[in-house]
């Protein structure tokens, strides 16, 4: 472990592949390597990019690294697509055939497929970027499907959120999506190239002039008052969401949206809202591990049979479910 | 409080009323009311309705009433709307106003406004269902907006979840919705007239039949396993599910749904699926009830400032997240 530490921290590829799949396999070994690199985190700029399937979101991600290493700076990207289990594998392949990072030893790219539940998979995804940001990366771009709470919520743990559309969508689903959009420091109409581009840009310019206030629903559940947190830090963020057009194959837009994210980045650095951002992406990790922990314990403490058998006098109104709540947690505590 | 549970019984609607905004408001007295009612509930058939604004659910829910209402069942219906705080009321008035469903003594109508967090909202909405189950309604139909997981997971603890769309999505509409088809016992083409709605209707059976197991990702985080259970009863789940076409104002369709939906009912009972059901909602309950009830305890064991100080420490990264975490449990714990 000492070595492999070692390793991450001077930034060499094999350790950090390691590493991660040491995280991704919850080896018991990665405990110590993620605690003792935990003070050296803190530097990188983590950007999310959320976005339907469709919306080019990967080839613009591809397109956007491209322009960070022509400006020298050492990126991570890590792809979560809960989604496909399997494409995760020939995703990565074509990813680096098709731009041809292979080999750049200022980029690193990680695939990570649906291991187990979601909410493992939003914990994986932060001890992933953990690794990254202690192994020097400057920016780690988070790259994840925007189709439910926990993707969003995975992007919610970024810096900057990258919300990314395409051209045709109608007014409905600019409706369904209000949460996701909620969460964006920066809006992109990706494929721009496609008719209808314009009215998106318009009807999402619209939409934020509509404020996002009127849209602060509590998207987030039980999280240790994370969206308060969230509201605060929105309250005293004077940051206007811009909309921007790209065309990612073309590169087009793709300079205006490198330098928009850096200035994002500059401007949280700027004042207090990157240190609050810090608190917030605290929180909303701790909040995750305790009810983790929790469960977990729950599950320790009381065997499968008792559980299902707990389960089953609710289900047949023998017992109500506030006593057994009651009697579950008191097994927990003792 | 008896006097209550007494007229809730007997189906008095002022009590059943009375009951639920103490419900809805956290009363103390409602927690007795609820384990005193709970052995009386398990008799009526839930049912969910979800899908995105636009697509005409409430008007096909009132539809569905009134044609339930001409066989003669007891109808509760519970119409979730998380995103508008303030349409809550007015919506139950144009209800009310546009299918004069007032002074009929056998259904019952109650709008919920958003109330705290989605959390706290998917307790209320299984409570409210609950006190009107007690109260002797045959079935409750629970209509949520349906844009977030929280609210598919309201749908989700339903016997019968049906999803509504409305013609003339995109196909990538419906990928980002994999997740919500999933759910779906019956699914529901409405505003039928409209043009498109034949091929939103065969893209749905053709997403149906590509198989929802290749979709069975987890969309439910970490909930006493629950998912399990849920793809285990899909397992055994032999119902074929149906894509029907709806004209919810002039009823087209309506009958055949309401007949599919009693259908899906009769399905569950005949067999080992509706006690399966029950299980998987009781799991999912207790599941919800005990993390929250962990997350209380945490807030009562660990005063606010020194909560503040370790989400502090932890973005300062003067401590590390898992010696927080290791610390915070210790002290609900003690």
């Amino acid at each position: 472990v000492e070595a492999l530490i070692e390793g991450v921290r001077l930034g060499r590829r094999r350790d950090i592949a390691r590493l991660i799949t040491k995280v991704e396999n919850r080896d018991p070994g990665s405990d110590t390597a993620l605690r003792r690199l935990y003070p050296h985190t803190g530097k990188a700029h983590v950007v999310g990019v959320t976005g339907p399937p469709g919306s080019g979101k990967s080839t613009l991600v591809n397109a956007m690294a491209l322009e960070l290493r022509r400006r020298q700076m050492q990126i991570g990207i890590v792809a979560v697509d809960p989604s496909s289990p399997f494409t995760g594998g020939a995703f990565l392949g074509d990813r680096i055939r098709m731009r041809d990072l292979a080999g750049d030893q200022g980029i690193f790219i990680r695939s990570m497929a649906s291991r187990g539940t979601l909410g493992g998979l939003a914990r994986t995804t932060s001890d992933v970027v953990k690794v990254l940001d202690a192994a020097g990366f400057d920016m780690v771009l988070v790259e994840t499907v925007g189709a439910g709470q926990a993707e969003v919520d995975i992007a919610a743990t970024a810096h900057t959120t990258l919300v990314i559309e395409a051209p045709g969508m109608g007014d409905e689903v600019q409706t369904i999506k209000a949460g996701i959009l909620e969460i964006a420091d920066v809006l992109v109409v990706n494929k721009a190239d496609r008719p209808g581009s314009d009215r998106t840009v318009k009807a999402l310019r619209a939409m934020l002039r509509m404020g996002r206030d009127t849209a602060a629903v509590d998207h987030h559940g039980i999280q240790m008052d994370v969206n308060e947190a969230v509201n605060k830090s929105r309250a005293l963020d004077a940051w206007e969401v811009p909309v921007l057009a790209t065309v990612a194959p073309s590169g087009e837009g793709v300079e205006l949206l490198v330098e928009t994210v850096l200035k994002h980045g500059s401007y949280l650095r700027g004042g207090e809202l990157w240190m609050q951002k810090e608190r917030a992406r605290s929180r909303q990790e701790i909040g995750r591990m305790l009810q983790e922990r929790f469960m977990a314990r729950l599950l320790e403490a009381v065997p499968p049979d008792q559980r299902e058998t707990v389960v089953d006098d609710v289900a047949r109104r023998r017992k109500d479910p506030y006593t057994a709540v009651e009697e579950l947690f008191g097994r927990v505590q003792s």
